[in-house]
């Protein structure tokens, strides 16, 4: 597997991957309802660097990394990750984290948090603390998961 | 004191109640370099709703309100709140965080969310305690302060 910037030619692939997981809302406190190109507006976005994961020439895995704030707090970095359905379990989400930790280091990045962690999402969860992410909050009843209701979410951090 | 939605007419006095506050750097995860426009652009942005506090005719503080996130997030909601320099200790953040909390419920929303709160800007971290508000999580070294350097900041929580 490799990881690498996306271009151009790779928005179709991964959109195909993206959009799902947006309408389905169970991990992402995105709209649900976004349009091809309010998925894309949202994934590309300017302050999105995107890269994909691919395997066999195949794009697999996607993430995005970027500031979580500005002015003093641009030191910490934000990614979310998304694996396409057919690929999961075969370490993509993990492969690109690692990778990520590494890009965002390289920019200068001293420590990534991610902000709204599903509950529910216990796989990312428990693969986020693996790799080295704590808990340093909890939102109580912060994310409204379609079948489950309103759950917890988490703010993970780790420095880098 | 009355707190109303912000009209084009108090758009001169609220920059000029915004702008030294991001300068400043101490207490907002904003660029400190934004012009006119780039201070324009965020406060009076697309998703806040923006309303002003006015003592006997003068915009003493301001605050918006918005969701904090959408999709299953959008049941959270967020807010700024600045005050006028020569305005401070009369009372006046209470109050907007009062109204905000108010409207917030009135908009349908279920709680309210602090991202970022710096732990060195200890008034407003007793006073949004005072106001309900919990620490639910604390990021370390998260804010890189102009004079006390890298220093934790909250999120703060609380229910409708």
């Amino acid at each position: 597997m490799i990881i690498r910037p996306a271009v151009e030619a790779d928005h179709a692939a991964v959109l195909a991957i993206v959009s799902p997981v947006l309408a389905a809302g169970e991990t992402y406190a995105v709209a649900t309802d976004l349009d091809a190109e309010g998925v894309a507006n949202y994934w590309f976005g300017p302050t999105h660097e995107v890269f994909v994961a691919e395997l066999d020439g195949v794009v697999l895995g996607t993430y995005y990394l970027m500031a979580n704030q500005q002015g003093g707090g641009a030191h910490v970095a934000n990614c979310g990750y998304m694996t396409s359905a057919a690929a999961q379990g075969k370490g993509i989400a993990r492969t690109m984290c690692e990778h990520s930790l590494v890009r965002a280091k390289e920019r200068g990045f001293r420590a990534m948090q991610f902000n709204h962690v599903v509950s529910t999402n216990a796989r990312a969860v428990a693969l986020w603390q693996k790799l080295g992410f704590a808990i340093v909050g909890t939102l109580p009843q912060a994310f409204k998961h379609p079948t489950q209701g309103y759950v917890d979410s988490y703010v993970m951090f780790r420095a880098l």
